[in-house]
């Protein structure tokens, strides 16, 4: 017997070694080979089929049913754009190869293909909500098939399906067509705060950087732009009531956000179900006020002579004028009910140095902590009912008294004890620690592994944790502009972007980054590629089909 | 007399301190105040004076006496277009701001304004040489004042001093016009290789970029490209003899550089007196070269079975016989006498653990490496006569003759035990080990304080120390490509421009990153975004007027 199957063996054999040595050579390429067709962020509840359907865009109808607004119809109009465009790299692809013959669709192993994809039907049961909240719904169905559905009782959750929707088709191996699986999705965020701060006070980031940056939130279903608009550098803010802060303390008169900027950013957002937050950070990082409004800011003093000037004047009717008649301004043309007024980084040693300010603090028994205290709790005060303010960490921890709704940003170290304090207190969180983009040193990779309730699960009461609000990752502004802002962003904030909508099991230890995950990874920094967001090479060599 | 004294010591002091703040605050701008008119690489001698011309484009006259050929009528017209473009921001800037007073030259403080630039005399007093190449002449002298003049014995020395020139400009404080300072020159490099390695087998860089790259190495007087153009993951080059190499090996038939893209990129290059110095790496990184010829590679095996392909096949003929015409080919391509025919981490035990390969060293009496050395020198013999190879160290490490021409790249760690050896041995060195541009913990701060002779002063004859021929930052391919290799190459590659032009003292310690040079670089970035090549902020806030 074994006589008669040596012969055979060895033919096997000889055909496995063939075999085995050209796959490993077929495709030398990528080091991790993108997947086709999946979804980032990873969907909560996802069943595909390998039975697939071809797009062929001008016949693809995307039909509203039940409620519709102007926020969806824009929305529908946009998709049918980007799918478009998407399968305008078939189209190019077969001119650039000069392939003739017609598509074969061998079915094979389970894979049938079911002719091409002819109908969205998106289903929105409730009437659209203007503006995206804290608490908006972003839960949807879809299931892809001949005629596919999407269904929301919110405009937010049909974006969201919207997105996924799009993200499902995917280029053929010879890129000559495109495709999608019929597949049932179930799917909802397991944070509800998803963000991404960006600096536009160390360098200036143009309109159109920033409107790119949040056409890539919406592709990574995050939810929150945190707009950190001013710093110690420049004040690019245009203020109709003080406009001599952008004119004299921006880095130059074409470097403003005008009202119509911000108005444009706003309905931008809106649009993409992205809240807009600004940030206008005080008493300190507003070294750019003290152009225009010197006397706003504190004298410090050195061996008892001016040395410079510090943070905002906790004393001075100039620092609270301008303020509050900012922050009220600012409100208008933000609409969100979330604004954040900083609170960080005070050098309280300049106040404490200044004759005037020390004998305050004398006067009222107040040390440098409890005045910088003080001077938030004015501020705050400053916001009109309604408005909730985001703070840094600081605010909490010198003990502004703040409501249960305030949002405490966390960036510092030691950040498992600061969240278990807050949490403990009945606040509210937003994780940013370990998310920090200046820092290069972080790829997307260890950003991909924290989970902030998984840093303090088992710490504090289980049902504290839905108080991990969520999180952001921040740009800080110090090395990044127009050039490289997209790519030093994009697709390292993905990475929290999943981990912020997908969620992990926080009762275990992280898996380490799969093989999938990087897979997907390609997928989704090339898709985003594809839309025109410069994200860049999240894993190593590699390749991605762009027609410019 | 002290009672005298006193209140106008008062009133001093309180001018002083006002001033003081103002002049802290007036500023809040960049960390590090860009220089006016400041040349990267820094000239070797340079005397400036506070006279200062203003620049009329219209109206300059570039006009070459003594020799001239196409390379230097390009290069004037060239330079021209630069610096009209230049006057276009000061022109753009007074539309943005409105500005409708005339320019008041006020002549203040040693300060005199010596009205418009009338014209530069280019003295060229040798003929002009084809091609830019290892022993070519940079040294020039430049005076500017009304009539300025450049002159030279080489071309390559004239384009130095054009581009000299054209970084001797200046926009006024106000962005609303042109200056240039009277100043004298007189400027040559140190090291006569200063070259950048681009990798485009990892990640596919369109040739867009590729010149883009070149405008840079040429603003920072760089005079070599070194274009290491395949490996593993993907066959660009599209061979005439052997098209199906990139047919099948390239990520994408739309990511390959055919001849005539080859052609465009050495011409560029030739009119900025910047060598191409392609490599094609054997016997290693050559794995995309096997899904056309896959017996040209080894197969490795593992428990007597085959477990991939490695390296060139040592003793196979397929390997060499495509190897030599290749190499044939490319030399055809690249006029450069230097062809860099790589020979870095061969994996060796793949070539053990074949059994014809074992057989054949076995059979002549060799061990691994000295059959990597054989193949090295083999693969040598395939250049012609005149061509000189360029090798990583480890071709030297293994003992291949190599004639005293060869440029030996050091690139590990080690590297002043490496150098020592290779001086001692009479060779000439091309440094790279500590210029690695992927590592991104590495910024440009630290390249900067890197100098090849100064690791090795001391612990060699002093006369070795001029064949440091040079070095080359390196920008390998895993992570950049298009999106990002401007940005991520530029300005980190300056700093290794200005080591390798301007030098140190390298009997000392190099003194710390000084204020001067940070400016001088915040000003030689912003030229380079204004010239449209995307270097990314280097040191921190601030901003760069280009209006797009």
């Amino acid at each position: 017997m074994a006589e008669i199957l040596l012969p055979f063996l060895c033919i096997l054999s000889i055909i496995w070694s063939y075999c085995c040595v050209l796959s490993y050579i077929v495709e030398p390429g990528p080091r991790f080979p993108p997947t086709k067709g999946k979804v980032w962020p990873e969907p909560q509840i996802e069943v595909k089929t390998q039975n697939f359907f071809t797009l062929c865009p001008v016949t693809l109808n995307i039909e509203v049913k039940e409620k519709n607004c102007d926020i969806l119809e824009r929305a529908v109009d946009r998709y049918k754009n980007i799918l478009n465009d998407f399968h305008g790299i078939s189209r190019k692809n077969r001119e650039v190869t000069k392939w003739r013959s017609r598509q074969n669709h061998k079915t094979s192993r389970g894979v049938t293909y079911r002719g091409i994809i002819h109908e969205l039907q998106v289903f929105l049961s409730e009437p659209c909500e203007e503006y995206p909240h804290f608490d908006m719904k972003e839960f949807y169905t879809l299931s892809v098939d001949t005629i596919s559905v999407l269904k929301s009782e919110s405009v937010w959750g049909i974006l969201r399906g919207l997105e996924t929707f799009s993200q499902l088709f995917y280029l053929s191996n010879d890129y000559n067509e495109i495709r999608i699986n019929a597949t049932s999705i179930h799917d909802y965020p397991q944070y509800q705060h998803r963000g991404l701060l960006l600096d536009t006070g160390r360098h200036y980031v143009s309109l159109n950087k920033i409107l790119t940056t949040i056409d890539a939130l919406s592709m990574n279903k995050m939810n929150v732009f945190h707009w950190h608009i001013v710093d110690d550098e420049s004040f690019p803010y245009q203020s109709d009531k003080f406009p001599t802060l952008s004119a004299m303390g921006a880095f130059h008169p074409s470097m403003v956000y005008t009202k119509d900027d911000i108005k444009k950013v706003v309905e931008y957002a809106r649009d993409r179900g992205v809240r807009v937050i600004p940030e206008i950070d005080v008493p300190a990082h507003t070294r750019s006020w003290g152009v225009a409004y010197p006397h706003a800011l504190t004298k410090c003093y050195k061996n008892n002579r001016i040395s410079g000037l510090g943070p905002l004047n906790p004393i001075n009717n100039v620092a609270y004028k301008v303020l509050r008649q900012l922050y009220e301004e600012a409100q208008e043309w933000f609409p969100d009910k979330y604004f954040h007024v900083g609170g960080d980084e005070v050098d309280l040693s300049c106040w404490s140095s200044n004759p005037e300010v020390y004998q305050y603090m004398k006067d009222h028994n107040l040390n440098t902590n409890k005045l910088h205290a003080l001077f938030m709790k004015n501020v705050i005060a400053f916001l009109k009912n309604g408005t909730v303010p985001a703070v840094w960490q600081e605010v909490y921890d010198e003990g502004v008294g703040l409501s249960k709704e305030t949002l405490i940003q966390v960036w510092k170290y030691h950040w498992i004890e600061e969240m278990i304090k807050i949490l403990n207190d009945g606040h509210l969180v937003v994780f940013s620690s370990s998310w920090y983009l200046d820092y290069l040193k972080f790829d997307w990779d260890s950003f991909y592994l924290d989970d902030p309730r998984r840093m303090v699960y088992g710490k504090v009461d289980n049902h504290l944790l839905g108080n991990i609000a969520g999180g952001e990752a921040c740009m800080w502004g110090e090395k990044v502009d127009d050039v490289n802002v997209i790519s030093r962003t994009w697709p390292r904030t993905s990475a929290v972007a999943e981990r912020l909508w997908s969620g992990i099991d926080y009762t275990k230890e992280p898996p380490p980054v799969s093989r999938e995950v990087r897979g997907r990874m390609e997928e989704h920094t090339c898709r985003m590629r594809q839309r025109g967001i410069g994200a860049q090479p999240p894993s190593g060599p590699g390749f991605c089909l762009v027609f410019s």
